[in-house]
């Protein structure tokens, strides 16, 4: 057998746990002979789902975990209190190296702080951002930082813009990815006091395709690869982005079938508009990679189903495969002092 | 004639001045016995224009006013060089009661600063925030702030949350209106420090019907009446709903055309649809008051064609009528020291 990458991977987490998670590990070892996949949590309830799949047993390991982190207890409590958790178990295994990453749908707090708190910050990196693809009109483009990190610094934000870089790059293949900086207006002295100080910055950064200022509205349309803001900005745009799509999308089905005529237009038309929406859903994009971490830990939507899942293992082989950890050792500015 | 309201309109700003303004200004007079709608602009050019309508000569007047203030300028030095222009002529009318309102498709930088510069704040207002109103699946909310006050404190905060309650009261007419702020989770402790902040102020602030945070996914579906933010959120949220549903309706549209099937379905179901997707149009709901001015300054989209603009012209008229200046004087608490 080759050398695997191996994933542990948060039995437990998601609405959907045990049952999609599972399916995912097992369409994702069946894809692809290289990855060793770890499910983490208790092991009666995983095995009995195992159970149903024919599968290689030397991909699909378990590790117990006794403990549940729920998605409302408060995360740093819980990170410190729940040790036998599946999230604790999974980060430990990451820093110890014993898996090469850790994906959960879980806690999205509990895996932001468990990603600080026991994987661990590459030296020289101030935060670690949660970096989501999300769909536009020309592909995805990568919302960096959608996290916990909020009242961020505008060195956080170069930080950001040049990991950002390095991940579309070398995992999404984008070659010489264009960065922005989410702002309110195209001109550099616009923006509030977070922006102005950091416009300059990234200007001034090597090794990045800075291209200025990017108003919300032109997101969609993929006017940049890179999408650099600060967390509480991101997870606006994250959350608008999944909350307009499917409440324009509910509008869409209503108005299709408001008349007789259009309700038989809709019955035709249907398909192909089903495969168009799709592509437009920030969930189907899965996983979002905390970055910055010595490993690598994937947060993936508390609603994915086992294609997300499976999707978000697959991208862990090209995170490893492309170094992408040596990459921002070595590229990244650091003003930590 | 019975007692009038009368609008200062700016004929020359935004994409489709002068006819479209002037359209507007005549469908508004045609529709209403009660406006005097002042056209501010280029004589000339008005009276051109003016020449192909019918209409009754004592609801529209023109003021002269010779110079344009570009989209591209720094708003403060336009609102201070350019004092022959139509913003700072319209701002000056109100200011000095020859107008209730002013009305203007143009530079929303000159609009913001000529509001706050020459109209004028009312006395304990701290900032003046720009209040549109977006389209929901339940009807409209209105977002507080989307202005140019970034990097606000929470005192203002607070102070736009009642601004907002009056005025969705009164004007859009929705008893005891639901205040939320927009937070990134929907717990009291979540959020970046102005939230936090903010938090416990707007729970123990009376005569406002405080629901708590909100999280931008439910913004679309009316989870709000008034949608408290600091400008640059409000911003973001608004320009990304406009981008995300333009784009959204074009991807739809090719997804409606990708197959001979779906083709014939969508031309079946195509003006329902239409119709449908309109109502989803921020940029329908036209005016965004500039709110807790000595006057009323509305700002309408830049693109804004006859429709919007004499929404905008009829609007000035409820707000008059329902003395919203004088309920936001008598119902505003003030910090100023």
């Amino acid at each position: 057998m080759q050398e695997c990458v191996k994933v542990a991977l948060d039995a437990m987490g998601g609405d959907n746990a045990p049952s999609e998670i599972i399916r995912g590990a097992i369409d994702a070892v069946h894809m692809r002979q290289d990855i060793q996949v770890i499910l983490v949590g208790q092991q009666d309830v995983i095995q009995k789902e195992l159970s149903q799949y024919a599968y290689d047993e030397k991909q699909i390991l378990i590790r117990q975990a006794s403990e549940i982190i729920e998605t409302a207890e408060q995360p740093v409590m819980a990170i410190r209190r729940k040790k036998d958790s599946s999230i604790v178990v999974g980060m430990n295994m990451v820093r110890q190296g014993e898996a090469d990453a850790f994906v959960s749908a879980g806690s999205s707090g509990a895996v932001l702080v468990g990603g600080q708190v026991i994987v661990g910050r590459i030296k020289g990196i101030e935060r670690p951002p949660l970096a989501p693809l999300i769909p536009t009109e020309k592909g995805v483009s990568l919302l960096i930082d959608c996290g916990a990190n909020v009242d961020a610094r505008a060195s956080h934000l170069v930080q950001f813009a040049q990991m950002g870089s390095i991940y579309m790059e070398h995992v999404v293949g984008i070659r010489n990815p264009r960065v922005a900086i989410v702002n309110i207006g195209a001109e550099e002295e616009k923006g509030n006091a977070l922006v102005k100080e950091t416009f300059p910055l990234l200007k001034e950064c090597s090794g990045i395709n800075f291209v200025g200022s990017i108003e919300a509205r032109d997101i969609p349309q993929g006017a940049a690869d890179v999408i650099v803001c600060e967390a509480f900005v991101g997870n606006v745009i994250l959350k608008l982005y999944e909350g307009l799509s499917s409440t324009l999308i509910g509008v869409i089905k209503k108005g299709l079938t408001s008349t007789l005529k259009s309700k038989i237009g809709a019955a035709l038309a249907l398909p192909a508009l089903k495969n168009t929406i799709k592509s437009f859903d920030a969930s189907e994009y899965g996983g979002a990679p905390l970055l910055g971490l010595n490993g690598l830990v994937v947060k993936i939507h508390g609603s994915s189903k086992a294609k997300e899942v499976k999707n978000a293992v697959i991208q862990c082989v090209t995170f490893k495969e492309q170094n992408i950890n040596e990459k921002i050792k070595s590229n990244i500015i650091t003003t930590e002092k």
